[in-house]
């Protein structure tokens, strides 16, 4: 997708090198990052320079790549790609990723071991960017009913970024969203900021700009009185994890919009690829809850009016806080998944139908 | 109440000034501003330096005070009046204090009426911190229950700030808190950040950490993900306006607390001065929920490490925003009312039972 007048992916492999745009820096600065080590790979997971569960996947799996060409070794390997799955413990791609390329590596001889990783890598990409191009096309549908039905422009709230910028290109929660902009159907985007980090805000409102689709940022706490006041016409999210019972592990905040949806008869629908879904999982309690630095929420970072950017505190010195990354949305507050099969109930039920 | 070991109240008047404690500095810098005139008053309402309900209120009534030392006339009082209601729409107090005044005020001499006025303003202040304490009292039975129905610390969430610096002293929310702790019950506190203006981590949470009370600041997102994991015994909440049928319009995202509350059995209190009632109104849709400036969402002042406050742009200078201040917690997600007359039902009969 477009950022100025050039298009991009999120992610690519050039000269032995994986290039990522540095997520952390945007929408201040865009920074092109290379990785030439996987320290390098589990650094950019860790600080957030690549976030989202599709795109955190894919450059999982480069870092194995680059983990080969480091030293062609098993041991070496299998290290560093336990190390990369502990590089963050809620999103399910990343394991599902390594598993992967662990499952097509076994057993291949060392010279052949390379091509091989990178081949697989590259289809992990290409597998990603039709997942998400089909997720659009399904979602697509739902918009376009919904704006036949109202004959004005459709109002769709979204928390944190589930845009390209989370996978390789057109997104997840996005991709509907991409897909009905192309289709010249009239829609307006509420962006909920999306504390602590701000991904709503600093991403995807981002994203939408550089596409010149109308959006405007609200707090996370504002979703609520937008669907009392009947402005929002439907929500799109995306997940981290989506559990076999049709429980989606999203971004902390999720609930609550999922909530308020549910109270209004907003539509609240959850695009995925079928990696993020934990296969063998049904219980929510089992997921481990990601708990981060409490200094992301304590400090945040901006530009002055010399455009130069500063980290501020703006909590008191003495206050004590609490990070946590994710929380959890039952199914039953879910209307529907939208995945790159088609659409179906956030239930055992509904998931088996379109996978099993 | 404390800041470092000095009692303070919020507003009083010393040499035909009004002194504030100037909130919109907390938590980085502790200053006490001067009013001394009508002017002073409105600015100092509208830039949130003085904010919460009542304190409002009687800001308000100490306006009128500044209005006839400035000039001794009535339709110079009435024009300030109607300034000072214009001041912020929302809140109830504000209307309830100048009609007060006003009903005093009327046919009084002009030879009186400062003193008048003074007295009224003081009876407003006093009366104030009777209700708050009388608030903490009956909310003090119930945090006393559920210690020892549990027999250990009692976890309770609370979003904004309606602590004592929203009031005069003791505040609405925090007074049982406070009454509590002074019981020696063991109480933690997870303080809502409350964006995009931050009372919470600003003002609450400073209050808390000045009288020793143990707090942990968290997003406003995370409170569903606390509840959902039984890290909430219970949320205590204040009130901008209460409608006659028990409807609560409060700092935006109460409703999205409350909704995850009734999602996870938590019980949901919201504390008020009979003041904040709204007896003529059961329409929340009749209700004027103020938009402020959306800079108030796209910059954000802290301190950098010099310890200088700095004010930084977190969004993408493209993006727009929309800053609504309310939203409405229906009465049906409410468990009990806290009032300065003892505890309700969150209805019309419960409201009337208590006042009529």
């Amino acid at each position: 997708m477009k950022i100025g007048d050039k298009n991009y992916r999120t992610i690519w492999f050039e000269n032995n090198t994986v290039k990522i745009i540095d997520q952390s820096k945007l929408p201040h600065e865009f920074i092109i990052k290379d990785l030439k080590t996987v320290k390098d790979v589990i650094n950019a997971i860790k600080k957030m320079e690549v976030r989202g569960a599709p795109l955190i996947g894919a450059t999982a799996a480069f870092g194995l790549v680059l983990s080969i060409i480091e030293k062609n070794d098993l041991s070496f390997l299998k290290k560093s790609s336990e190390e990369l799955i502990a590089s963050r413990p809620t999103a399910i791609n990343l394991k599902w990723a390594i598993e992967r390329m662990m499952k097509k590596l076994k057993g291949v001889n060392s010279k052949d071991v390379l091509k091989k990783a990178l081949d697989e890598a590259n289809n992990i990409i290409e597998e990603d960017i039709g997942f998400c191009k089909n997720i659009g096309l399904h979602g697509l549908k739902i918009i376009e009913k919904l704006a036949e039905k109202k004959g004005d422009t459709i109002n769709i709230l979204t928390h944190c970024n589930a845009g390209w910028l989370a996978t390789i290109d057109w997104g997840t929660a996005t991709s509907p969203i991409y897909h009905a902009h192309k289709k010249g159907i009239k829609i307006h985007i509420w962006v909920d900021e999306t504390r602590p980090r701000n991904q709503g805000a600093s991403l995807t409102s981002f994203e939408l700009n550089e596409e010149g689709i109308p959006n405007t940022v609200v707090t996370d706490n504002a979703g609520g009185i937008l669907m009392q006041r009947g402005q929002v016409d439907m929500c799109i999210v995306g997940t981290d994890r989506t559990l076999s019972n049709g429980d989606v592990c999203n971004k902390i905040g999720t609930y609550l919009k999922a909530l308020a949806a549910y109270d209004n008869n907003v539509p609240f629908y959850v695009a995925l690829p079928s990696s993020t879904i934990d296969w063998e999982n049904k219980d929510h309690r089992k997921i481990p809850i990601e708990e981060r630095d409490s200094n992301e929420l304590s400090h945040i970072e901006g530009v002055d009016e010399q455009n130069k950017i500063r980290k501020v505190r703006i909590y008191p010195k003495k206050s004590k806080s609490l990070n946590l990354a994710f929380d959890v949305t039952p199914g039953k507050l879910v209307t529907k998944l939208i995945t790159e099969k088609g659409i179906c109930e956030a239930s055992e039920k509904g998931l088996e139908g379109l996978f099993k």
